[in-house]
Formats: structure tokens, C-alpha cells, sequence
């Protein structure tokens, strides 16, 4: 007997999966369309050429890589004329979304509008080792805002996800929101070296995974402690003005919440001094806040210097969403301005913000959580296969029960047939199995009549009606 | 500079194109899960092994196949170990819908219905010549529904896809109908030998696309003729009732459509004499016509015996669809019984019967044929990037615009907000390249009388309202 599973690392989506992706996808489409994104969509192989060391050592290994094909290459195998693995491979599987959209930037420069603002849900394949939530295929769900400078687009951005995350009903996300360019000014201030300035930012993401003690100890071994005192410092300081009083405290007013921010920055403000980089970068996330438009959007934001998301990506605002319940804590998205990639495959730098809605890990949660259930019992997602099965008498009777199953969808049902005369208790059974509650039953007699018998499945009950009326009885 | 095309023979979807697919499989999509079909999707990626001589020569030739990873594989390069391409790879992309559909099926058998009924519309990868229309990365979309032999499952089937055909408003589509039995009953009658037939069917397959005089040419170097000649006499027979009267004769009656497919039928009946394959056959698409519940669909259907599809594939009844109008005499989709395939994996034979639509052609035909202008002009297909773009007037109002922008939002409205304060011809200018009709204009004075001002960018007019009412203006 052949293996069935699917390959190692990817996943077959079962109706009842596809349902709940689709309702999470369907609702991230809407909000993102209602902000004027429009939807963008490209192949799933690229050539190797494209994808090549634009993602590091670590990409270049996990990158599936698609074997040359035809007869030369036989002959050249059979030869020993191929000694490395860069001879037999000329195309890749996708391997993120950016940098097929700064190939899509570069190719239709003239067909696109001067700001183009897309959206983009497609899988992509990574060949990392399997792990809990960890897949080989799997979704990305980016929107990216291109061609402007202005922080208008950040605020939009920051909108549009909140938007996304509160019509999903996730009630504890915040987003943290830093500035690469204050990290800069505040790593200036702590005569942190320019050289080491990568590995301080790399150490700071892992702050979230450790515990306090654990950090320090990390930064003393890096060198960094007690150089940059003056910095943990900071962050110790800023953590008695977090967020985490707004998630239990319930009483608070918005103005308590907006004066977290303002206290935080504040803090931050008074570190710089005069430093002017950082400066600027605070004033760019003040006019970020200003232009959110509503206020309990802004107030999910959270000022988190010890942000940094990655090392040379980023040159601008940078934002992470995060949930504070549970077991979840970890981020489900995240993005921020980069103004040196999109530009990539041209000669002129384009300016750009995006952000990247962890599919995969939404729906893990929204799973773990009950939420698609809830969803399902309120009638948001339809889980059963269809509103009505009818059900066949006999093999005389079969052609009114299509007739009336015909009928049924004219009215905007969604109708099964069981396709054989079976006995009515096996067919029954059927439904049952399949979540439908209603059953549609025709034998001679409610033909002769023009009737129809409605039977619930959940109640048992039976109703005999005029065939004109039926739908109106599911 | 670098490529920055697509990988050949592959495409990049921009919004506009990203539209007019979304709603024809929009559409696919809900009348399939009106009849009960259930969503379905599997990995683009496939253990080589599943898919491997599942499609004859061609298909492993076609089929993209994955490089292997890792260090072993270099080592096994440079020591000239590998001198076959079967060394170098362990997956490969998914070449169809089917080989996947029947791998679930045999692995999930305790969580699926006992009749499965299932709609997949995903990509597939074949490394085939691109040429107009064809591409290496192109989507299929197929219906199945598996575990019944009852005929009713072709009824609904037919039913199903001339619902889709009739949605989308073709009004030239016409369904072929044969039966492999009955193609066998008739090749017993003209003592074609069973080691021949496959030859024949392929044949008989482009009759299609063959003049008269050119086919009979074939049959006689073929050395089918002269021994099929009665065969050839049924075709030229059936088609003086063929469905080219019902084409261009809008008056005929329904009496006289149905009865041309009586004669056709009549006239098979008359050739196959006692011959009970064939006869078998013959009321077995009489019963699909039966339970078809729709005259206008079951009008569409037509029994030609000179529909073959393929091979070895097919067990029963097989249809296609055709267009009769203009250059698109192709086919746009078909399917049929194929009662030996979806055990592949396991043990039993499990009855199926399938239809898979030519999305990639559809959409072809409707674009060369200016269907999607029509559903645009129509309002089905939105092709404008937002309802209304909300123009920033400078610096100091940007807020308010956000704000407005925000508020519209909250009405349900699709709103494009122009990033930086250019001047407003600059911004009435980008509006209308985005197809974007109606504007907003928050300047100083509007925001002092709690007004906006709303352009019409097609008629010029402008209108001062209420910022409350903006939204009943657009």
C-alpha cells in the first residue's frame, strides 16, 4: 500500500478546514479593500535568478528548487558533466511575497498608479524542519502601501489591521510600535558601536522569550551590559508604564490610556536629549498617532523601544501586533517602512510600508481559542454541507425529488440530494453525519398531493407542506 | 538590470485581472456549494512517488519536479554518485486535481462522507511548450463527487455546471453526451477489434477539428474504413439532427428540441439492434435526461457518439461542453464516470463521476468577447480601485481627512485616502487613473462648518453637504 499522507511539512484542508480559512481570508480581503488595497496575485515558481540571496544563507537552503527538466540533462548527469547543485535547478518556489512584488514593481512600472497599495494572500514554501505550527507550505497575507513617504500611510496601515483583528473578534491585540531610527538615536546615546549595533538589536527581539534576569545575563555576555545601562534602564522604566495595566484594568478612561503614551514617550524624550535622529524618529510616531483616526485603534498602540523586528530590513516606523491572553502571547503579524527594498530590481528607491498578517497562526489561535466555534454556532460560518438534503423515495419517484431539490435552489438554498434509494433511515444517518438539519421527503403520496414532508432532524418533527411553501419551511 | 518578466510560461495577475477571476470563481463556487459540493484543497507540493506514472509519459516528462536539499546531495554531486535524474528528486508540484482528490480519499476515509462530493480550484504546474492560452501554471477546477453509481449524480452534475455557465451569461454553450459503453456497443457492431479501439477513439476525438473529407481520409489510412462504414453513416445521419438547427432557429419549441435528441437516440437504437452493451448504455443517458429537472438544461445536452475523451480513463457516461458562436468552437470543460480511478490508493473501486471547467479558457473567451466590459458597465465586477478617494488639502487638515475617510468606512464604503498633500489637480488626476468617480475635499472652511465637499470627477459638480450625509452623496 502507497503512503497517502501529504508530503512532510504540508497540509490537505478538509472542507470543514477550508470553511474557517476561507471566512478568515474572505473578512482580511473585505477590510483591506474598504482601505483601497487592491489584489495582486503572481506565479508560484519564479525564476532562480529572482530569488537568489535575497533572503540570506538561511533562504538560499530552505529554498525549494525545481530540477531542470528534458533531455540535456540526462545526458550531462550521465557525462559527469554536473558537480553542484547550482547547474540543475533554473526555477524556485515562491519564497515570500516582497520580493515578487518588487519584481512586480520593476516590470509594470508604467501600468501601475504612483502609489500602489496591494494586497497579497498566496502560499509560500519553505523547506524548514516541520514543527508544531511550523509548515513547509503555508500562507502569507500581506499589504504593502508603495510610492509615498508621507506617515498618513502608516496610519492607514495600522487602521486597516486593527479593523481586521477586531472584526475577527480578538479582543487583547495591541501593537507594539518603535522606529528604527530611535533605536539608532538611542543606541547613539549609549555609544553602542556601529559594528555591534545588528547583534544589539537581535539580542533586544529576544527580550519577549526571556525572563528579566535571563536578558541581563545575555547582555552582560554580549558586552553590552553596562554599557548600555543607561538603556535597560529605560526599558525597566517604561515596563511600569505599560500596556499591561490597560489589559486588566478596564476601569481606566481613554485619557489614562492615551497618557501611557505620552508618559512612555516622555520618558523617552528626556533619554535623547538633544539627539536628533531619535527625536525626529518620536515626532514621526506622535504624527502617526495623530493620524489615527479613531481612538481606540490608537490606543492599541504601544510605544516598545525594545522592538526591532530583524537587522537591515527596516528604516522607518516598525509594528508588531501581539495578544496578551493565554497561552498566545506570542506576535500574529507585523511590518514597517522600507524604503531600500521594493526598489530592488530598478535604479530608484521606492518608498514603502507593509505588513504581514501571520495567517497561519491567527487561525492556530482563533482554533485553540473556541472563537470558529462560536462563529459557527452563530451562524457566521456555515459548517453544515447544505441547508436541506432531500432525501429519494424510490427509484419512480427520484426525478420529483431532483425536481424538487431544483426548486429549493431557485429560492437560494443550498441543496444535497442523497443520490440512491436507500432505506429513509440510512439516509437520515447521512445527514445526521454531515450537520444538515432539515430533510426534504417526496414519495407518491405527497406527490399525488403537491405536498412535501419537512422532517427536523434535531426536533424529529415532521411537517407536511404545499410544495409552493417548502422553502419557506428551511 | 535583471529579468524581471515572470518565470516563462507563467503570469502575474495584476488587480484588474485579480477581479474578473475572483468573480467567475465566485461564481463557480457558489452554485457548486448549492448543490452540496464541499470545498477541498490540497498541497501544491506531492510526494514524487504519488504522482509518478499516474499520467503516462507525457505527464512525467511534464511534471515539475523538486530538486533535493541538503548537504548530502552536494556531497553525492561532486563524488559523481548521481548519474539519473530519479536520484535528484523527492517531490514534485501537483500535475492535476484528481491524482490528489483520490490520495485524500483513500487517506482520510474515516472522516469523509460516504459520498464525497467536492469542488477544488487550485493551481497546477506542467512544463509544457507555452503558446497562446497555454501556460505552465494555470487553474483547474474540478467537481467530483464520489461513492455512487446512481445516475442521479450525473443529473445534478450537468445540472450544476449549466447553472454556472448560465451565471456567467453564456448563451451558446451546448453539452455533448456519449457513454464509453455505449461507444463499445457500437464498435462491437462494426466488428473493430478491441486491440484497435483506443486507435479509433483518438481518432475520433478530432473529429471536431477536421474538415468531412479530411476525416474520412484518416479512417480509410487508419484501415478503419471501410470497415466502420456504417458507423461513419450513423455520424453523417445524426448530424442532420443535430443541435445546429436549435443554434440559429429561436422558434422551434421545446417539443422540437427534445425530439431532435428522441431521433438521435432512436436512430443509435436502430444501428445497435439487439446489442446489449450499447443499448445498456443508451438507457442509461435517457435516465441522466430524466432526472435532469431543468427542460432549458436538459435542452442543452445533445448524445454525440462521436465524443470520445481520451483513453483509458472514462467507464460511463463522459460530456463536454462546447460553444457554437464566433472563433470559440472549443471546449470549455468536461468530464464524466470514471469508476476505476479514486481507488488508485487502496484496495476497493470507488464509483466517481467528475467535471472539470476550463477556468483559464473561460475566462479567455469572456475577455475576447467583452463579457467583462458588460459586467463592469454592469456594477458586478467593481473594477474602480475604491468608492471615493478623500484628497488631503494640506499638512494641518490631514487629520480631519483621515477622520472623514474613517467615517465613510463605518458606512461600508470602499475609500482611497491620496497619501500627501499635492495639489488637488495632482490628486484629482490619480483618482481618475484609478477609475475612482467621486472625491472628498476637506479644507479649512469645511472642517469650521462640520462640512465636505463632494466632486463628481465625471460631471465636474461639486456639492457642499453635511459631513454626516457625505456618505448618501457618494
Amino acid at each position: 500500500m502507497s503512503n497517502t499522507n501529504p508530503a512532510r511539512g504540508m497540509r490537505d484542508f478538509l472542507p470543514a478546514d477550508v470553511r474557517k480559512r476561507n471566512y478568515v481570508i474572505g473578512i482580511i480581503k473585505e477590510v483591506y479593500e474598504k482601505y483601497g488595497f487592491e489584489p495582486l496575485e503572481t506565479p508560484s515558481v519564479e525564476n532562480l535568478e529572482t530569488l537568489t540571496n535575497k533572503y540570506g544563507d538561511e533562504g538560499n537552503q530552505l529554498m525549494f528548487k525545481i530540477l531542470k527538466r528534458g533531455e540535456k540533462l540526462q545526458q550531462e548527469l550521465e557525462e559527469g558533466k554536473i558537480t553542484s547543485e547550482n547547474q540543475l535547478s533554473d526555477l524556485a518556489l515562491r519564497y515570500d511575497l516582497t520580493v515578487p512584488l518588487a519584481r512586480v514593481v520593476a516590470n509594470y512600472k508604467n501600468d501601475l498608479p504612483k502609489f500602489f497599495k496591494r494586497y497579497q494572500i498566496q502560499p509560500v514554501w519553505r523547506a524548514d524542519r516541520p514543527a508544531k505550527g511550523r509548515y513547509r507550505e503555508f500562507y502569507q497575507c500581506d499589504v504593502d502601501a508603495i510610492g509615498s513617504k508621507s506617515t498618513v500611510v502608516e496610519a492607514e496601515l495600522i487602521s486597516a489591521v486593527s479593523e481586521i483583528l477586531e472584526r475577527l473578534e480578538f479582543e487583547d491585540f495591541y501593537i507594539k510600535i518603535n522606529h528604527r531610527e530611535l533605536l539608532n538615536g538611542l543606541l547613539n546615546e549609549c555609544n553602542i558601536d556601529e559594528n555591534r549595533r545588528s547583534d544589539f538589536l537581535i539580542l533586544l527581539d529576544k527580550r519577549d522569550k526571556l525572563s528579566n534576569q535571563a536578558f541581563v545575563d545575555e547582555m552582560h555576555s554580549a558586552g553590552f551590559l553596562p554599557r548600555a545601562e543607561l538603556f535597560w534602564e529605560l526599558l525597566v522604566e517604561l515596563d511600569q508604564n505599560s500596556l499591561n495595566v490597560t489589559r486588566s484594568d478596564r476601569s481606566m478612561t481613554i485619557e489614562d490610556l492615551r497618557d501611557i503614551n505620552r508618559k512612555r514617550i516622555q520618558k523617552i524624550r528626556n533619554f535623547l536629549g538633544t539627539e536628533a535622529q531619535g527625536n525626529n524618529a518620536l515626532n514621526s510616531l506622535e504624527e502617526i498617532f495623530k493620524f489615527i483616526p479613531n481612538v481606540s485603534v490608537e490606543l492599541k498602540n504601544l510605544v516598545s523601544i525594545d522592538l526591532a523586528r530583524g537587522l537591515s530590513y527596516y528604516t522607518g516606523a516598525i509594528f508588531e501586533i501581539s495578544l496578551t491572553k493565554g497561552d498566545f502571547a506570542g506576535s500574529i503579524g507585523g511590518g514597517g517602512r522600507y524604503d531600500g527594498l521594493i526598489g530592488m530590481f530598478g535604479k530608484e528607491q521606492i518608498p514603502a510600508v507593509g505588513f504581514s498578517l501571520g495567517l497561519e497562526r491567527i487561525i492556530y489561535v482563533m482554533e485553540e481559542r473556541g472563537m470558529f466555534d462560536t462563529l459557527i454556532a452563530e451562524g457566521k460560518i456555515k459548517n453544515e454541507t447544505a441547508d436541506v438534503m432531500v432525501t429519494i423515495w424510490n427509484e419512480e419517484t427520484s426525478a420529483e425529488s431532483l425536481k424538487a431539490a431544483s426548486e429549493l435552489r431557485e429560492k437560494g438554498l443550498r441543496v444535497l440530494v442523497y443520490p440512491e434509494a436507500d432505506k429513509l433511515g440510512k439516509q437520515f444517518k447521512y445527514a445526521d453525519s454531515l450537520g444538515i438539519k432539515k430533510l426534504l421527503i417526496i414519495r407518491e403520496e405527497e406527490i399525488a398531493e403537491n405536498k412535501v414532508k419537512i422532517k427536523n432532524l434535531e426536533s424529529g418533527e415532521e411537517t407536511v407542506v404545499s410544495r409552493e411553501l417548502a422553502h419557506s419551511h428551511i
